[in-house]
């Protein structure tokens, strides 16, 4: 049993059905991956005693970290498996729990009642670790020199909690920290990126590794690993190589996204931006305005579906529409310039194009977006063709064209 | 050891760091429980002898499969390590899958190298499930009355060949169907659900079981399971029930959304409707045009971010928002009338809030959305108060949105 070896136990009916995809288990492994803790063995367990008795029985890390059916309802019964199995004899009030969720009712207006009582009650003898976004307590319970970690299974009450479980447990076994760091591209294709990046990757020191993670509505996230003690510095050292060979296509680094370099770009510029949206029906403006303090660069936008709407709210003439058709480069272009005039702000971005499943033809097919993107320095268009499902196809037309207004700023 | 139970072991190194997100594990849980076959454990290995030899030897059920780890590269030993599990004393080639790999080359131009040829080669004593879409055979081993079905990790591959895979247990084990159906409800917490179900829970008949699956973008489902015969019709008297103690709480059955019933009824009505949000910021459209089809209902919106572009595209009254402020019941009144009115629809959904993490208020507090729908009949608003991220905020602001309509619309 090695210091810095962890196992996972995901408990739920949801996911031995396969009716829920354990994603828990996956960002777990992901943060005690960076935190220098090995995971050895994920093993998912229905909501039953004897199950998850043998999964406890059956770990051999020295930590191990559960998450799953703390819940109120009667199927829940981990924390209940956990407390006979630790030898707890009876359960306890966590007060700042209790606190917490009568605060919670009141908010809403309703009583505190038995079932939501029973929530802050934990096992005599385990350390709780409290749930901020949440009404079930994460609970320690240790074992000789091992601990076991109980989280709820609701991924955000559990992400926030795992920080604070990691950090417990990290001061105990003081892992050797492994260092990752990821660069973000858009607009180069994974195969075409692993062309270009060859002579690097051939190259790089040993116990560096490149890992390529392409996604939709981010682009292809270039990450780093290492384990060596300068691993920070070398890494460092390749990220620059690599940002000289792809230039502007690179446009940060993790957590950035597109839509948060856009508003530091904007911020930076004292700039503001408006979105006048067909196709991606206000999913370009939700990403815009999902960026905490976007009021300060976003003034909002129109979301014009059908064609008088591209009229009336978005300043399209009604004969660009009838001469070009709706999905056209015409009318993004007026689209944008008729938003940011609407709207006095210094940049207007605009999509047009064919989500699918329905609505496509020989010169419209679907996946089509027209992108274009009004400033101060006039207007420009693109056009992308992308070959997802409906939902895929409106991320895709929202990240070109934030990428589109990220290149126009980024001067 | 029953006979319809089932274990499941993925393999592979990227799915114990966390970077893979195990998604072939649901997949065949999901079409075991329809094939009516129980999975008891899921279990992630390493690539590592050991830890694969550890996964099987601890394995209990009658049938278990097996993915990963079937590749032709260095760190692929799941073939290795089940021959030496399962006693083979040598590798034979499986003739029809080399012949498919030399198909293959020969297609590509290219000669079938040792690499390539290993692929074909199985351990001797376990029959092959033929891979129509890969290089690596599948493998099913048998060890007295228990059954290891080995398949690639690659989920293409996987699925196709789980469907034969499942055959051939099925065939064998003649498990009872299992059925299961959801029933979407909207606006009754969890907790509250559990109390008001309590009399129809405790006298479920036997072999029917409840659970409840939350979640702030559908609100709560309540999904029964049945092995019984007659399932079905059980099934369907127990939601008759439920429906009868809920009543317009329950908005569907899955795959139904809020988006996508408000979507129906709106068809169904011949009605268009439109929005104007504000905290929101595009997120409630997109919802709304997320489904197929919904130009057909949906004409469009804005995104009133600042209180000038409530007043110009909105047509809220500039004296309204100074009187009450921006996140007020008259102003989200006014914006879902203006905005219904400015673009002929039958209705108009408003939001306005405060989605955080900062511009919070002891008045109007981080979570506070004030949510207005107009329609034929006049205009009515709510208030919710949310204490989600800023992302968990928006998400329940539009959920609630969208429940607000569906009342309205069901009449």
């Amino acid at each position: 049993m090695k210091r810095t070896e962890a196992e996972i136990i995901t408990i739920g009916n949801e996911i031995l059905t396969g009716h829920t995809v354990d994603t828990n288990s996956a960002w777990i492994a992901l943060k005690l991956d960076e935190a220098g803790i090995d995971t050895r063995r994920i093993v998912s367990a229905p909501d039953e005693e004897q199950a998850i008795e043998e999964a406890l029985r059956s770990s051999r890390a020295r930590t191990v970290f559960i998450t799953g059916g703390l819940g109120p309802t009667k199927d829940d019964i981990t924390k209940k498996t956990l407390a006979r199995y630790f030898g707890s004899q009876r359960f306890v009030t966590h007060h700042p729990t209790l606190d917490f969720i009568a605060e919670n009712c009141a908010r809403r207006g309703i009583a505190v009642n038995e079932t939501n009582a029973r929530q802050a009650e934990v096992p005599e003898g385990c350390s709780v670790i409290f749930n901020t976004c949440g009404t079930a307590p994460g609970m320690i319970f240790r074992d000789k020199d091992r601990i076991f970690v109980a989280m709820p299974g609701v991924p955000r009450e559990m992400k926030r909690m795992l920080q604070d479980a990691i950090a417990i447990v990290a001061e105990e076994l003081k892992p050797t920290k492994v260092y990752h760091r990821m660069m973000m591209t858009y607009g180069i294709a994974e195969s075409t990126l692993s062309e270009v990046l060859a002579p690097i990757e051939s190259r790089l020191p040993e116990g560096i590794s490149l890992a390529y993670l392409p996604a939709i509505e981010t682009g292809v996230g270039l990450r780093l690993t290492s384990k060596l003690q300068h691993g920070e510095e070398l890494i460092a050292k390749e990220f620059e190589k690599i940002q000289q060979l792809l230039g502007k296509k690179v446009y940060g680094y993790e957590p950035d996204t597109l839509e948060s370099v856009v508003g530091a770009l904007l911020l930076e510029r004292k700039a503001t931006v408006s979105t006048a949206e067909s196709c991606t029906g206000g999913t370009l403006a939700g990403r815009i305005s999902s960026v905490a303090g976007s009021s300060r660069w976003f003034r909002g936008g129109v979301v014009a579906y059908s064609d008088q709407a591209k009229t009336e709210l978005a300043g399209v003439d009604a004969l660009t529409v009838s001469r070009y058709g709706a999905v056209s480069r015409e009318v993004a272009e007026q689209m944008a310039e008729g938003i940011a005039r609407r709207m006095s702000t210094d940049y207007g971005v605009a999509t047009t194009g064919i989500a699918g499943p329905g609505g496509g033809t020989p010169e419209t097919p679907i996946g089509l977006c027209l992108i274009a993107v009004a400033g101060p320095k006039g207007t420009s268009s693109l056009s992308i063709n992308t070959m997802h499902n409906r939902t895929g196809n409106i991320i895709a037309a929202t990240s070109a064209a934030l990428n589109a207004l990220r290149r126009l700023l980024d001067y």
